[in-house]
């Protein structure tokens, strides 16, 4: 029964709270109690509100019976990644640099979501500084076999909402962060366009890459929590004015007609047999829905994940340089490698770089032209290892980097599983500030298939 | 009568040649004629095609007499900047790493316009890879006073159009060198919308700001040129496949009621009197025929250039490298700094200034939400002299590199002298790919005044 709750979609558990037929206190006591069985294995949170979550419940609760009611994330848990500053609890970015840092403002995503009347249950695992590992806090990992990695870096959110221990969380996604945790632990996650949701008060990586969006069970909880999340800032200049619609409208569209750009380079290259397997499933299921599956040409696909990672470095030095100057000593090896690399790096390299990033921005606007949207697999691997994860990692990034070159949305949601148990990610791409088309396929394939109903054994294994 | 040949409009002599009241050969011969006459002191042309143009004229003569007319630009000389690469031609870049340069293919533009019947008169200087001085063919000069620079770098199409010398040129625009010689000549130039005209073949300086565009004595006829200009180019991949209006079909539209923006600052700031004088008489003329001006706040406006001439050295060093590496010594002074300085720069500091960059992006955008245009003085000053170009220049740029770092079309129109009878330029800027605006302010404003009629007294100073 607790457990029910715990993996509620939270549109449902929006729907019942305002019925009061729940309390938002029920809700978080039951989130919190799974939190101490299983968090210790996974480590999806690194700070965990409780009090000021049951407190903050209780006054939900009773706004609520005042008749004072939100809107339908009102009374509903909330958990932000532990780069997004949160007035008055600590946000550590998994760096031994800021491990007692407490932020005297929110984030602008905080302050939104708050606003909407969420509770702030944690701070879930993020690799340090979302670029390195996980050494400080240990490193989270996926329900479905805690031996393997959650991904990241949102790792803690995607490991806590496949494990019951969240409703609801923020991500940010640099190179693939939001997605793949999303994949890897069976989730859905949405790294909206380039300026769509404010980046004010999370911690920077790389200034033209870095994205903030949500993480969620279903897609339908993705577009709400978006709906709150969207909008300009007039803290961030880089986010948008564009108006932001009623996603919620867009979930009953269905796909007939809709044509899904398969893409004939790179992403469909190499991929472990189970991705292979359940990605070609998914797309013969979308097709049997009535979409029209398109070969696409993206020629420069398989250059861009270079410069991505030459960008992210350079733009990653440019935020670090003075914290690495003062710290270096307390920065983990694989985020200082990763980070410090970036000096290295010519304005006329940066140039260049940025150059193919243009001609591969042209590319895929074209491609959009003739799709309603590209659909990839989101990792090309099954799982990692939490020791591989910790050694030698795979490219996670090689399918999703492309993307934060571009801006384009881009939704990961689960469509099935590896013979070893491990889940799968479907990654939707869409056209800029069309996170509306994303939502209505994702939702089509989600109506018609069980992936996000499942659950992973973790009694068994505790 | 030879010299009224010569300073007639192009769509004008256009219109003769197809009624055959005029054949391309006189006019060729006339300019040609000229040309022997004030080059030496001008300093205009690089490069004359004396024999070829006649040839080619004759040729038109005959095509047209045949019936096969193809257009208002069928017959007409065009003047090509020596940075852009004419096949059979030499094409030197002002520079003495160039000097025996003859290419074996034609610019893109090039070939645009010889396909719309234009007959190449010559090369136009430009400053050494259009970043430098004028050291080896000499220092281009405005016809209204040759001990006064042309402005640069396309200084040579200025030049020879305000001289009589040619009837319309290309130029190119990276920080201000199609506007700037526009105004010290009293002419009219475009720099268009980035994307609007095709590249390919056109030495490059920096990758993010080069502009290609028309250089003619009247709006109109830069509104014919761009037409033939204009469009997706397969071969530059910056090229934009925006569609391309009928851009004469903008010209008659007047000025009534449209909002003129004027910004509260830096772009009136430290001008010479006559400067100042003439430009907001300007306004006051737009005014009386119903514009509607208006104060406008761009806050970031004087911070920019400095980003742009960072952006332009490391994009011109990335470039460059090659060259200069082989070659250094056989550099300018100027062109070597200015070039070797981008070595210096780290990717970080051009991601930083790249940021900058965005933001004024978002400034300008945000401006022309709220008006059809922006007005500006071309230039802060009324004339440099020769002397003063060689040796220590002012700040040339400062009010037209910041539509460089947009890539806004900006064009520049005459708009009175200076007591020391140097023509000034006003400077309308317009939303992308909205050209047809810009020619619309400058058209009603033309119609209704006279400094695009005046010539100067070159006779009285040979």
């Amino acid at each position: 029964m607790d457990a029910d709750l715990c993996f509620a979609p939270a549109a449902a558990l929006g729907e019942r709270v305002r019925r009061r037929d729940v309390s938002p206190v029920e809700i978080v006591t039951a989130l919190l109690d799974r939190i101490d069985r299983y968090n210790g294995m996974l480590c999806s949170y690194i700070t965990v509100c409780a009090d000021a979550a049951v407190a903050a419940a209780r006054a939900a609760e009773r706004e609520i019976s005042a008749g004072r009611w939100r809107g339908p994330l009102h009374g509903l848990p909330i958990s932000h990644k532990d780069i997004v500053f949160t007035r008055g609890v600590r946000t550590t970015c998994h760096s031994r640099t800021m491990l007692d840092l407490v932020p005297d403002a929110d984030a602008t995503v905080v302050r939104r979501l708050a606003d909407a009347g969420m509770i702030l249950l944690g701070k879930t695992n993020t690799t340090e500084f979302a670029v390195g590992t996980m050494d400080v806090f240990g490193t989270s990992r996926t329900p479905w076999d805690p031996a393997y990695y959650s991904g990241g870096s949102s790792g803690g959110a995607g490991s806590s909402l496949a494990a019951g221990l969240a409703v609801a969380a923020t991500g940010s996604d640099t190179g693939g962060s939001i997605r793949i945790p999303g994949a890897l632990c069976g989730i859905v996650g949405l790294k909206p366009t380039y300026g769509r949701v404010s980046r004010h008060g999370v911690f920077p990586l790389s200034y033209s890459m870095d994205h903030v969006g949500p993480m969620c069970r279903t897609v339908a909880d993705c577009a709400l929590l978006l709906g709150a999340l969207a909008g300009r800032d007039p803290l961030d200049p880089t986010s948008s004015s564009c108006p932001v619609p009623d996603y919620a409208a867009a979930l009953a569209g269905g796909v007939r007609g809709l044509r899904l750009g398969v893409p004939r380079q790179h992403f469909y290259e190499h991929l472990d047999p189970g991705v292979d397997h359940a990605v070609r499933a998914a797309l013969r299921h979308l097709e049997s829905l009535g979409a029209v599956p398109e070969p696409l040409d993206l020629p420069r696909a398989s250059d861009v994940g270079v410069i991505g990672w030459a960008l992210l470095a350079a733009e990653a030095f440019a935020a670090h340089a003075a914290l690495l100057r003062k710290r270096s000593a307390d920065y983990g090896a694989r985020a200082r490698q990763r980070i410090a690399g970036g000096a290295f790096l010519t304005a006329a390299e940066y140039q260049q770089a940025a150059q193919i990033r243009g001609l591969w921005m042209r590319e895929v606007d074209a491609a959009l032209q003739r799709v309603d949207a590209i659909v990839t697999p989101t990792t090309a691997f099954g799982g990692i290892s939490v020791e591989a994860q910790n050694s030698t990692p795979p490219d996670t990034t090689r399918n999703t980097i492309p993307f934060n070159l571009t801006g384009h949305p881009a939704l990961t949601l689960p469509c099935g599983f590896t013979d070893a148990g491990l889940p799968v990610g479907l990654q939707l791409v869409g056209r800029a500030f069309d996170e509306e088309m994303l939502f209505r396929i994702g939702a089509a394939y989600e109506r018609s298939t069980e992936w996000h109903t499942r659950r992973p054994a973790l009694e068994v294994r505790a």
